[in-house]
């Protein structure tokens, strides 16, 4: 396969430079002050393989705000801690629907579609918020055994300004909560949220922390398992249908990986059997996705031929 | 790979011997009286790999109605003919609805979500019906060619049925023709619509059939191409995101490939670069998916390690 | 009360002139070609009364499309016809929705939410079309009885207009079919429903025909019984929550009667114990209720101090 | 008319007499153990005239809950307050929803289909609290002077135990916020919507301080202006098409007055030109509705011929 024997280094600046202008296209988060004042330019990528090779170009080492890429993290240690019954509270199917609608879980009586929409990934903070004594820094502890760096920490403005502007999210978690599928209190799990959504990282950082689910559960550096290689299975299945907001279905056709995008401007992207790539551009288009990083992403993957598809 | 060194006409075997009894806990299609005269206990499993082997087990040569299997046909045949303008009028996204569900099509301004809902299977059946001087006679031809079997036909008694019952399509074309996205006469287009749905196939027939899907636009046996690689890799995005009803989410958890089912019991599924996967068993879940078919697949992916997302 | 003491012939002279130059503020409607060819800047107001007084001003005794206002006339007859198990198929609640909203009828399995929205006065076409040898000769003949003139009828290019351009009411009926709610054939339902939205009557025609409504249900001219007191009082009910398309609550807070539009750009109203008032005037507003028409029915309500919530 | 002419006192204790065993088919409101624990078979009516007359049978002078009653106050306090601008905030159609539904909110961009609502109430509670520096004394204090009463007061369990449960209203509260359309902090809204809900009254109480809206915004005893006439024309409209949840049309079919229940198992109906009826009984029907209120309402308005739509 061209993945194997490509200069990896050398072809992430090629695509790279081919993006040099595409953030125009975008336009940067400005829910919140912190994420507004993003430069819009900046950009990097990264790629992390099983076998051990790491590869970057751009601004790949500079660290931002990873925002619903954090579900990821989320979804694995809920799994981890209470299991199957997880599916109970929580279903596993595409949402059809904007991110934050609030419609489908009022119809769904409380249950949300799965856990990578914001709905979902509320309940996953319940849970966690639940069993872990000290819910936000187990994450925070988890994230930074993952991506081998105890320094990786949460942007204190940008969660205080997620949490003044968090009205939809509230609405999300009190509705659940009056359908009895919220446990803690409903500040509590906000809280917990969006400390996770506010933690920065790097593209490598995110490729690096994030290889287990390309090799069935186990750091490939440590040999640790992370996770059973069942629910890295349901993660990649996850991410591939519902990992990309409203255009999950469009970035399965053009690139053809489970993904997740936060609208910091990151995406990870998961090749089972090969590694991680990573992304950053904060411009976004209209569903909320990088611009740049759906170009890169297509473009790596065509170039690597790296599709599940295919 | 377990999956070449395995005996697979073996596997088959005793795969559907496992599931002998598991018929009992669905339920045979009744909304036509043509389904509902279906043997419950018939099952059959069929697969066909690109480096030409064929295995089968039980009732896998015996004709079944192939039902919304049709619509991975028809979309094909669609995608040739009018290219890359027809995502101008269907999306590729994920319903989140009931496979017939016409509240999402109103929203979404007569705009299906994607070619396998039903919406979007008429508005297929429109393309083909508007861009085809026979497009029926046309749609037979294709399959007979892709089966490589001048006898598959369609079944008269079902035609009939579902166009007698068809009112809920009927619905969904006409609310469609109200915001312009229907060009042919609707009664025109359910008589194709109801046409490709009563055609009726084995399990070999089928897996064989679809074989191009796996190998890039091209089937292995003829060295023709059926579509661009491109084109074969938008259907298996599709069918991975949305082929299995409301359950697509579910599959891709436990089987992890991409397939379509009928509610005449038929699955297929599609290994890229290894084959296609057939079964069928009449009695149906409450998502509209068969009840074996669901097991089957589940387990012979596990044995063969088949999975896109591992 | 000033009804009584006023001279009513110079009032509606007086508010009529008032109006002169706001037809130009709607748009006539445009959903046909027939319709769309109509004046603009035609208008006319007649009052009838229980005692036997009729007035009008302007273009009050020209015949115009009366479409919606039809609705009424239907819901009468089906009362009569069958009686309550009309209730079973119908409700009586608003719908809080555009009056041709589908997706009200998918929530509600098929039952209209009430017979003044396009769904419900479907239905009643359809229990007309079942309970009738010929519903749309009984149709004509009862509005003509009511209006007292033989030479009532249906403009046909209206009707063929409608007939080609009604795909959303095809897919009302059809997804009611689906339910189980429609009886006859749709094409045959829809083939009544546009016949009697195709009927021209004029303002003094309408005014006259439904004197009966705000009379408990009888004649006061022949004295004769059309339907009981308490269908009456349903009729009257249903017309001040839902007549007025979307703007129904807006029309009970600006004027205060039962009233129905059609977007033929006529309104009537009924004043229970007092009589029945009927506008004209082409041009419509966003919510498809006549512009002048609803100017006129304010001001004649303030006038006259009709309003039932006061 | 009959209603001039009856000894009032005697008919109400005659159909209270026959509702007698009717409590039995309804189910007392248990969302919270302080309503749960209500005794079923209490009843009460109660009517006030604008000409000075107080009639009453059975609990009439019982205090109990008055719930979205209070939505009555709320409305009249903001209109008062601010004017015409509370309708740029807040629409005046029927819902054609369940009283709680978050979904037309959320279609309709933050904005209540109207003021009887929970969602509508709830932004009533937040320009009350906006716009008076101490809200809750001010909507206790316009009640006590309509009333007359100075020991009105609030249920401080019912008040705790609303607050507890009230995560569906937090929810409707902070989606609204998320529009922009909630100005004070959602706590503080709440807080006085709850308070306002959680007052207690008895029928007689009720009916008497609601007189103003049968007589033109007049008080009839004290002659003083508690709103202008065109406002209490506004009340009884949206009373009319929305005061019965679910049932507003069901309920202007079989009784035919502006009305507003509360899940206590109060139900107020206004007459105008007349007078004020007010029914208590705990028991409700599925919609909400207090089943024997419901019998009580349609039966004095047919015996004194009350009906605004006859």
């Amino acid at each position: 396969m061209k993945k194997n024997t490509i200069d990896l280094q050398e072809k992430l600046q090629e695509l790279l430079l081919a993006e040099r202008n595409n953030y125009l296209q975008g336009k940067v988060a400005d829910y919140i002050p912190a994420l507004a004042n993003v430069k819009p330019d900046l950009m990097g990528i990264s790629v992390a393989t099983i076998d051990g090779k790491i590869a970057g170009a751009g601004d790949y080492q500079q660290p931002f705000s990873i925002q619903s890429i954090s579900k990821v993290f989320g979804l694995v240690m809920a799994m981890n801690r209470i299991g199957d019954p997880l599916w109970q509270r929580v279903r596993m199917e595409p949402s059809g629907q904007p991110f934050n609608s609030i419609i489908q879980l009022e119809w769904e009586k409380g249950i949300p579609r799965n856990p990578v929409i914001n709905a979902g990934a509320i309940l996953i903070s319940d849970v966690l918020t639940s069993h872990f004594s000290a819910s936000k820094l187990a994450f925070l502890t988890f994230v930074r055994k993952l991506a081998g760096n105890d320094n990786i920490h949460v942007d204190n403005q940008v969660y205080l300004s997620e949490l003044k502007h968090g009205n939809l999210n509230a609405a999300l978690a009190y509705l659940m909560k009056s359908f009895g599928n919220i446990e803690a209190e409903v500040p509590d799990v906000l809280s917990h949220y969006f400390t996770q959504c506010s933690i920065v990282m790097s593209c490598q950082q995110l490729a690096t922390s994030l290889l287990f689910l390309a090799n069935k559960g186990i750091d490939p550096r440590s040999q640790k398992r992370i996770c059973s290689a069942r629910d890295a299975h349901k993660v990649n299945a996850i991410l591939s249908t519902s990992g990309m907001y409203d255009q999950s279905g469009e970035f399965a056709f053009s690139v053809g990986l489970p993904a997740k995008s936060g609208v910091g401007g990151g995406v990870i992207a998961v090749v089972p059997g090969y590694g991680v790539i990573c992304t950053w551009s904060p411009p976004l288009n209209s569903f909320g996705n990088s611009t740049v990083g759906m170009n890169l992403m297509a473009n790596i993957t065509e170039e690597l031929a790296l599709s599940i598809y295919h």
